[in-house]
């Protein structure tokens, strides 16, 4: 496969673990036959492109261009197109493309697939330009149609970027454990990912209890849907809820005791990680084996999945809550993320870029 | 409730947390309405009975008589006793009682009880005596008739009482995870739980791996029921399995590395731990989030399901591999099993106390 023609459009990268980001140029491909170009309009900011900026999972190739969380509008397709045309407001997520033949692919669980995912970020590799894939923090970016997510038309477009990440992520295991009405849910963390976390569960039915280390936040979960709101360092608080939920949803990223998570679970409760934490955490056998409980992880979803997400988004009016910064921004942000000094999701207006 | 009568029966028990096992004379009472007075011929010897003794949980009363793996003869039974009579052959696991009223108990799962278990050891509380349990290394116990279970009549007596524990423990998980044909199935660790769990997972049609850190186990292994042998030293060996398992038995109570393990498990597996290791495991989250696997525990087993799996060992034709010790062997005994020096089951022959 020779390599496909090439234009350049400005981004943001960064040029090394330790360097901040800044202006850069990069290539993307001229659209293929199945491919659809989209000039994005707002572009996410995830906990996880610090992570991946800075190399800390260990896979990061640099130049890093980061940003998972893509929407804008459809400004040419390949002739193969079926699906999207030119003026289409679109989406694109952590997934630009798969295998698509083994049992995960074929199951449209892309995000699973057996030979490792293809992240738009995240180290991923694009095979047309033999070279790692380059995120959304950019003008433009081209990207197979079956990998390209169509935006409900009634959502506020900057605030539904962060759906193709924190809400798929959050949405997707809520999902696959069944959470409805008659359940009682938490949620751990109260940030990108827990306040989307709280949305849904409210949404699908549950009783939500929201456990925070920060009392503060209280008022806001409540708002955001929580019915109850548990201090988790509140060692009282947190033994009257012993043994009593369906589910929990623990969306910390920092180091945390999971076993006092754990004991929060009713008899064949789950708590299922969508944080990933950069070490191991401890686990103790004992609130596993008293009452059969288990501990799962769940990574974003598949595109199916993520077109229901967002066509339920687009149903109920669900967004996220964000704070939208220019480009140049970007820095700052992402010391204020880890301080957690956000409500709840950076988004980037890329007309500032 | 006043206390009832009670009558004296020799007994091995542990005086302290550091002082070996001795002959003793402990109390039991007069059947209730409802009990049944057995005559125990052999007592299996559990890894917790270890555990238990020298208080490694921090729960043990002293003095304790160990012992969970009960198999005998009803000498007696109460008035309002239905279901044995003078004669049976019986057995009793780790449960001798239940709160009977939560959901778990009415659901036949006796063992996660809301009120906490009620075992005949495991720090278990008399209610009848208002005095801490007293377990199977006796002459005879005395037991309410609905946590007495029928032994098969065709089984080896001796080789048929780790199924009270070993036998329910890996038994239970794999029913409650539906292992059968089609799958392949793990186990972790060839001793008292992991011989019991191949076995099963062999009688039940799966695609049986034995996974062990001693080489010399390979040949037992297979004699056992595993269709294949991995050393999970051998990094090569470990990788040629990753990502292709249904489900695994973890049946190791030493520190271990779960995340090797964990890393085995195909999309939606889930690794079950049977064995209780004294320090929390460190858990990454990636080989959880990246197939979406999950991590639980399992406990023993329900009233109901003990019965299931004794009938299912008489059809079948299954017991334990077993070494029949007398009682005074059994500190020498303790110290072979902190050597994994036993295959696979120590039982002691109770008419030598």
């Amino acid at each position: 496969m020779s390599k496909p023609a090439c234009y350049s459009v400005k981004a943001f990268a960064t040029p090394a673990a330790a360097a901040p980001l800044a202006a850069a140029v990069i290539e993307r491909r001229q659209p293929l036959a199945t491919d659809v170009q989209i000039a994005i309009r707002y572009c996410g900011v995830c906990h996880s492109d610090l992570h991946f900026a800075r190399n800390e999972w260990g896979f990061t190739h640099y130049p890093a261009v980061p940003g998972h969380e893509i929407v804008g509008t459809v400004t040419a397709v390949g002739a193969g197109v079926k699906k999207f045309k030119v003026g289409d407001t679109v989406g694109v997520g952590c997934l630009v493309d798969s295998c698509r033949a083994c049992p995960s692919c074929r199951a449209g669980l892309e995000q699973y697939c057996d030979q490792g995912l293809t992240g738009g970020t995240y180290g991923g590799w694009d095979k047309h330009l033999n070279a790692p894939t380059l995120g959304g923090y950019s003008q433009e970016i081209v990207v197979t149609e079956d990998f390209v997510l169509r935006m409900p038309a009634n959502l506020d477009l900057a605030a539904a970027a962060p759906l193709l990440c924190a809400g798929i992520t959050t949405y997707s295991p809520l999902r696959h454990w069944k959470v409805g009405p008659g359940h009682k849910v938490g949620v751990v963390g109260l940030g990108g990912l827990g306040h989307m976390a709280v949305k849904f569960a409210r949404a699908f039915g549950a009783h939500v209890v929201l456990f925070t280390t920060t009392p503060g936040k209280a008022a806001d979960a409540q708002r955001l849907g929580a019915h109850e709101v548990v201090v988790s360092k509140d060692e009282k608080q947190m033994a009257a809820h012993a043994g009593s939920f369906d589910f929990i949803l623990d969306a910390v990223s920092a180091q945390h005791d999971l076993n006092a998570c754990l004991n929060l679970l009713k008899r064949d409760g789950n708590l299922t990680l969508v944080g990933a934490p950069e070490k191991p955490l401890p686990v103790a056998a004992f609130p596993l084996l008293l009452r059969r409980r288990s501990l799962s992880g769940s990574l974003i979803g598949g595109l199916p999945e993520t077109q229901e997400m967002l066509d339920f988004c687009g149903q109920h009016g669900i967004t996220s809550d964000i704070e939208l910064i220019r480009m140049d921004q970007i820095n700052e942000a992402y010391e204020r993320m880890l301080r957690s000094d956000v409500k709840y999701r950076f988004v980037i207006d890329m007309k500032t870029l």
